[in-house]
């Protein structure tokens, strides 16, 4: 059976050579990062995943998270493993000092948030909502808000969730109907009763902690219809006294769990709220754009997951691929592992050189929102901002859908071991099918990037990337490794697929024919983005390789990018069709020639 | 909610525009598939498939095949559905009048399994086996085995199993260890003794009938190691008396079911035999020849499931597409049904285009198949028979992954509800997950074509059909439609990336290389021969649009054609790349260098 295995080589690897860890060091604020300390946090967080979480991996998915009576039952070991994991600090790892936390920057926080997902991605998703809860909080609550709840949710004493989605609004947060009204009264001062049912709330209920404070999107009684007509509310499970110890129950409860695909261990709720208590966050009606600022953060985290996923999906199918004995060696012989057989081979490239590539892209977009956020020159932090919010989709949209490839292609190695529930393969596909899903579908995310990324600023961020990589091929030119050569032609061809790309976007005038291609054309920048990271890697090992030690690492390094350029950069031609001229096809039908039969 | 209907106009349009129904039906022994019958049957069939199977598959998804104490309870309403299956003849269908079938030609036989499968993939793996079973018979068992097992399994009184798979043989069945020691007693006269474990085995224990015929492969003593010593056997679940009517209990038992990812309703059974009563089928040592020959047919009817779980797919997700509310048109106005949104008609698009390549495909394969078995000119039999064994690893491989990938973007068009197990389009995915993996997975099915297919026979019949495909493309000029010619230009790019291929291939010395870019390959092939089904259909509804009342459904083909072009045939050129460069880097690594961390 296979152990989850933290990648500390590669993501140390991304970290200095790719991500500029010692740039990002320098930042005022993130003077703690120095490489003693990340290496001790990565190796420490790395025997938490493998020895805490992994272990409850597969049972937390057998047994589900439970309802009973409005109550919710985490599976067996959650309790103890989250009462490890708070007192261990690691709650606290991404916040400032200001509120308890390591002040650390996002670009170490975002390869210990890998392991965790790696390890147990139904138990990762607690935290990852508590710390967004805490971003909405810091970024617009009242500063006696901020003093009752972030405390004690950076402590991981309290988790957080987002309450969002209602039936009828899911996508659209335009159609929320949850009803917020204003009162006042002695015991609790000004608040808003809060009424309505919200679905899909990760971590809506639990027996983690005993607190729980929901975030909730509502309207007031007057709010204008639409987007615009939305507030955000904290609406604690308990309310909470004067002297900060919980008082009353609120009226905010569970109905039921939803019985999904996968992610069993984490308990997706139907919240109901009924006159329950809640506080204004920020002003009135501007809610959803308090969203939208923390979203960017909540995105980056889904894409991380595709990540995490692709990368344990890879481990398990590469312990079974080097175990399984079946068939002979195509020169002969006995039995062999199956890792020997070029298809079992191909498909492990696949996972490894596109799990790989996703991690460069992300951490390298993690440092791009650490310089944003503590750089001082406001033309350069100008430059990071944009740069991160150009890339986010494409991180959340590319390796979510790439991790989902590489989930797959791991029940496939397996064979048909890899169908049975047993063997966890199956596990990490059915786990990593929400990821294109939540926190923006990938419709929604390439909408983002072609709308509001793109055509709405006339390109002009896509075009200083394609520069960037206009000049990056210049370095490529003065590589004498074959391989290198082969892999730039073809990223050369990607950015002329994605410039003709931008071109069109910029040009056209019809948003249908633009947003008709925009997910392949996200797909085309991931690839390409991807690319780019694996050329880098690429350049930085053959610089590197002849250092003693690692020559193999360095080695294997530009095999897997120059594999990269030849089975996934290839596609971007064809891609490029898509988008340019595939746009008509998509819209050519009626409604009424859709038939079922 | 969305309800199976049977896309009988698609059916109908492929059968006698793409498939020459007609010239089928005028083969010697084939003269019952008139229109008029064919008709009645398609109706009738999709009659049950709506009314009967389609409403126990979630049902029979939620609650599984249950063990207990060595028996297996199908879900809730599976035995009466069974019975009146069996009762309606449809059992019978594919099978001559020698047995008491109906001697359809596998034409008409195709889009019946396509309903089933579409309607209950769990209920359809019943009869699939069956068949397989019931054609080992027929190919080589005695006359006697034939005249005591083949009626009554023709009429679905008995079902049957095949029982390849051990827990340390699955694709390599040279691993096969089952013994079976041949002995005489007065009782049972000249039979063998079955000991030995099998896993995987569909339907290998049920309660839709009380005898279940299973197929066994087992070696004898002295057989040679490896596939030259295996051979098949006959296990009865209940031994047969000379009267016909079931004596003892055989030792052949089931020892748990497996807990699958999908087709829970389908009892995937550990079988042990224990001293079990077998008669040899055809020789000794020559069981695996026996079921090559058979795995033709296995392998079509697994391709079939990629084109049935495709239509079913996008049956649940256009209903959805058409009911559900959210987002505004970009054109402005209120909220709108989601199909209305560019990227859901994107997906929608891509499902239905790819489940009409598909669906063509296998159907003129399966006219191939009827050609090849009565066609009395023994040059054109030839060429049909060469033309079928080249498609079936396409039909098998590039369906079924097609077919997954069309479930997944059922799931991504319901985005969240699509997650959660209620809607029903996450079935359709888990269900499909299996169907790449068993009858070979798409690794095994490249091998056979690049290796079987291709490389030994020095490329013959791959390069008449892209002759075929060239000639084709003169027919293609003649057209005057603008979105024909766009695809023509593409299916053009596309056979010319499928002859470089088939040139490296034939030319590449070393097997490694020629097999490390074989899955591509396939996925390069599947996608010019969908073209090429998709090309031909537009040409015919071309021809046919000016005839009065079906407009709409012609002019719907060609723009779906045109979709399939823009959408999926752009990948080809990047397929030919990764097929001629890619190999390389598939073995570039050493095993030591796959590393976990």
């Amino acid at each position: 059976m296979s152990t989850y295995t933290a990648p500390l080589k590669d993501m140390r690897f991304v970290l200095n050579e790719l991500a500029g860890l010692g740039e990002v060091a320098k930042l005022p604020g993130y003077e703690e990062a120095s490489p003693d300390t990340v290496d001790a946090i990565l190796e420490e967080a790395a025997r938490f995943a493998s020895g805490v979480l992994d272990p409850l991996n597969r049972s937390g998915d057998q047994e589900g998270s439970k309802w009973a009576d409005g109550e919710v039952r985490t599976p067996k070991g959650f309790r103890e493993a989250y009462r490890q994991f708070a007192e261990g600090g690691w709650n606290a790892l991404p916040f400032g000092p200001d509120w308890g936390g390591q002040g650390l920057p996002k670009l170490v926080a975002t390869p210990v948030d890998e392991m965790w997902t790696s390890a147990n991605m139904s138990f990762s998703l607690c935290p990852l909502l508590t710390q967004g809860a805490v971003h909405a909080l810091a970024l617009r609550g009242s500063r006696a808000l901020q003093q009752t709840y972030i405390p004690r949710m950076v402590a991981g004493e309290w988790t957080g969730t987002m309450n969002l989605t209602e039936p009828q609004a899911g996508s659209d947060l335009a159609l929320v109907k949850t009803r917020a009204v204003r009162v006042k009264d002695d015991k609790q001062g000004d608040h808003y009763r809060i009424s309505g049912q919200k679905i899909f709330i990760t971590y809506g209920e639990h027996d983690l902690t005993r607190q729980i404070v929901h975030l909730v999107l509502a309207r007031t009684p007057e709010a204008p219809e639409g987007t615009k007509g939305i507030s955000l509310f904290v609406v604690p499970k308990f309310l909470v006294q004067p002297d900060g110890s919980l008082g009353e129950r609120n009226g905010a409860r569970c109905a039921s769990l939803e019985h999904k695909l996968g992610i069993h261990a984490s308990p997706t709720a139907v919240m109901i709220f009924d006159h329950a208590v809640g506080y204004l966050v920020g002003e009135e009606n501007r809610g959803l754009e308090t969203m939208f600022i923390m979203m960017n953060a909540a995105r980056f985290g889904v894409g991380l997951e595709g990540v995490a996923i692709g990368e344990r999906a890879f481990q398990r199918a590469l312990a079974f691929a080097k175990e399984r004995l079946q068939g002979r060696d195509l020169a002969g012989g006995g039995t062999v592992p199956i890792i020997r057989h070029p298809d079992v081979r191909r498909m492990l490239m696949l996972m490894k050189s596109q799990t790989e590539a996703m991690r460069a892209l992300a951490y390298v977009v993690a440092a791009a929102l650490d310089f944003a956020h503590k750089e001082d020159n406001p033309e350069k932090q100008k430059h990071h901002q944009a740069f991160a919010d150009l890339m986010i989709p494409i991180v959340k949209g590319w390796s979510t859908e790439t991790g989902i490839e590489v989930a797959s292609l791991g029940v496939q190695v397996h064979g048909g071991m890899g169908f049975v529930e047993g063997t966890g393969a199956a596990q990490y596909l059915r786990d990593a099918r929400i990821t294109t899903i939540y926190e923006g579908t990938t419709g929604i995310q390439a909408m983002d990037l072609v709308g509001r990324k793109i055509a709405r600023e006339g390109g002009a961020t896509a075009k200083a990337w394609l520069e960037e990589l206009r000049r990056f091929d210049a370095e490529l030119a003065r590589s004498g490794n074959p391989d290198v050569q082969s892999l730039r032609g073809q990223l050369a061809a990607g950015v002329r697929a994605l410039a003709d790309c931008v071109q069109f976007i910029v040009s056209e005038k019809s948003q249908h024919a633009a947003f008709a291609g925009a997910v392949p054309f996200l797909k085309l920048a991931g690839i390409v983005a991807g690319g780019w990271q694996m050329a880098r890697a690429a350049l930085a090992a053959e610089r590197l390789s002849s250092k003693p030690g690692d020559a193999s690492f360095y080695q294997a390094k530009i095999a897997t990018a120059r594999f990269y350029g030849d089975h996934v950069l290839v596609q971007a031609p064809g891609l490029r069709d898509t988008v340019v001229k595939g746009a008509g096809g998509v819209m050519a039908l009626s409604e009424e020639q859709f038939l079922a039969a």
